[in-house]
């Protein structure tokens, strides 16, 4: 039997909040406890359209209660939900962790951060004003570190951005003549299609689409199209080409030009993605989660720009010499001049194989500072 | 209770082998069964110096039968022994593993790849000849893919060779200003100093001495020298400094010059290695496993002439831009003449995090192609 403190119960919540996926959605952990301190549940969210992390440590509280006779004694009142963020008085695709805080009778609530939307901040209050002991924002340090990004996507009102880089382990896209289908495996470009299977926006350059011709769809592992798909964005200034295989892009209507930008400036591709109308996937009003997926120049602008909040790097076991470098045109001199990346521990750790590759998932080392 | 049939007891051999270290020693699996295919004990060789893995499979074995009386009824002559690699008719740092088996009482012995060497081979003919039922060379593919390059390194009468790579995301080892110190992490280089303390002997370049004037010593945790120190050996044609760190390396008797090859062919660089008188560390008569340490034209030269027989990664989560690269001067056009690798999933996997680094672990793709 566990018992724990405060800050040990807000630590395991960061913990299984880590197992869910970044994006539009923020990773959350929730942790309910009795009065001694004893874990009761614990909860987090899976991903768009599950259930919350605090309504997620509630449902696995009241399922225990149905079979254990012991926890059906404990009084709600007497218990204390812990919650990495300040829970949603908002209701989405699910309803607001308010009322199922509220439904629940629980008696105390801690919280690390406050929630920086407008549409689903609030709930500490509405909580208080029930009459539960609400503490909180209490600043825990993990709990920050899990949303840092997230947080700065939506105080600066732009999407989540993941980034994606396909290369030799010299760090090449292409070889020296062009040639780049494919250096990495099947298994890696099967979890880059899960990827873009979860994003509302898909952004690369006309030099990719020049010298790939990428469809930019969403595949599941038999190759048949996915039931969500995100919407394709190109930049840069060359023309799309009249066959190129985006031209048939699910998401556009028979007809449609893709959303083209002809510039090389993030922010501006971010403004036409803003007044895009879409419609957009999973059911949202707008992209909540951009994938930039290349070239070697787009790559560098937005992680230039410090708008990338998670890279994924599938990094195959080749050399490939005097090839394309994957990343092309960020400008650094020096060592202490380097751009760097810290592990990111969400979605099963910051490194594992992928067939013959290697995956590495990483987001800005210096997120936290610059908050 | 598992039941194995000869083949899946070698697959069994061949995963407690991968558990050990590659290097000067080949990785060695072995497994006992009794006659109905029962799983009697597992054995694997753990690194230069302790038991082989026959041994320790009969070590298994023995301390089993103290405390099973089931297993001490079973009598050793119905029992089979499965080897990855034949074992040894030899004496050297520990006795011949043809007595160990003769002396258990086993009654029939699978092997599945000969031992190419002129020392240590015809343990299989020494054990026919006292009575056992020999099988093998089997030909098992698992057991071959675990010593193919040892066997190759052996058959060529050379070292086995390790090579290291230490870089940035965007494969580089030092800034286009060429700093350098640190690029991986404390994590990276204590692993790397592992790897130096069981090599026999380390070869960098001229330019890395003259850049990054290394001490090539191997430390241990804690920076003091490790108890068994690697032989630097410099090639290259330009002078190595007066003043230079590895001048003052503890395997130089005083006075004594390092071993300097004016060339840049790997080929002239084994010939001198082979020459040297030494002494040698662990207790060895010569250099049998060998660590290429860099620069960027020293591992591409190595590399190119197929002379690396495993390779490790250690890539920091860092953007170098227009950095220094890594490896340089590989001739590769186009994909289809990438230098291709394998993971290698001996020490534990081919991949994991190393403080905030990762670490990849490589064999050559086309080892097995080019027996």
């Amino acid at each position: 039997m566990e018992h724990l403190t405060d800050e040990a119960a807000m630590d395991l919540a960061v913990a299984a909040a880590l197992e869910g996926v970044r994006g539009a959605n923020p990773l959350v952990g929730a942790v309910l406890t009795a009065p001694d301190g004893q874990l009761l549940a614990v909860g987090r969210h899976r991903g768009a359209g599950t259930l919350h992390a605090e309504a997620d440590a509630l449902a696995a509280w009241a399922a225990l209660r149905e079979t254990d006779p012991q926890a059906a004694a404990v009084d709600p009142a007497a218990c204390t939900l812990h919650v990495t963020l300040e829970p949603c008085d908002h209701t989405g695709r699910t309803g607001p962790c308010t009322g199922a805080v509220r439904a629940a009778g629980i008696g105390r609530l801690v919280y690390a951060v406050a929630d920086p939307t407008g549409t689903s901040g609030g709930g500490a209050q509405t909580l208080r004003a029930a009459g539960l002991d609400v503490s909180g924002p209490t600043g825990h340090a993990g709990s920050l570190a899990l949303t840092d990004r997230w947080r700065r996507a939506r105080a600066a009102g732009r999407p989540f951005v993941t980034a994606h880089l396909a290369q030799s382990l010299d760090g090449c896209a292409a070889a020296a003549d062009g040639t780049s289908q494919w250096i990495t495996s099947p298994a890696s470009r099967a979890h880059a299609h899960a990827v873009r299977g979860r994003v509302d926006a898909i952004v690369v350059g006309t030099g990719t689409v020049l010298a790939d011709d990428p469809r930019l769809t969403a595949r599941d592992d038999d190759g048949s199209l996915a039931s969500v798909q995100p919407v394709p964005v190109v930049m840069g200034h060359r023309r799309i080409p009249a066959g190129a295989a985006l031209r048939g892009h699910p998401a556009l209507a028979a007809g449609e030009e893709p959303l083209h930008v002809r510039s090389h400036d993030p922010a501006e591709v971010l403004a036409a993605i803003a007044a895009h109308p879409g419609p957009w996937p999973h059911g949202r009003g707008g992209c909540e989660h951009l994938l930039i997926e290349g070239g070697p120049t787009v790559l560098a602008a937005w992680i230039a720009a410090d708008l990338v909040d998670e890279l994924h790097v599938y990094t195959a076991p080749t050399f490939l010499g005097a090839g394309l470098p994957a990343v092309s045109g960020l400008a650094v001199d020096t060592l202490a001049h380097a751009v760097r990346w810290t592990p990111d521990s969400a979605e099963g750790g910051p490194v594992r194989p992928l067939g013959p590759d290697t995956w590495t998932h990483l987001r800005p080392a210096t997120a936290a500072g610059k908050e």
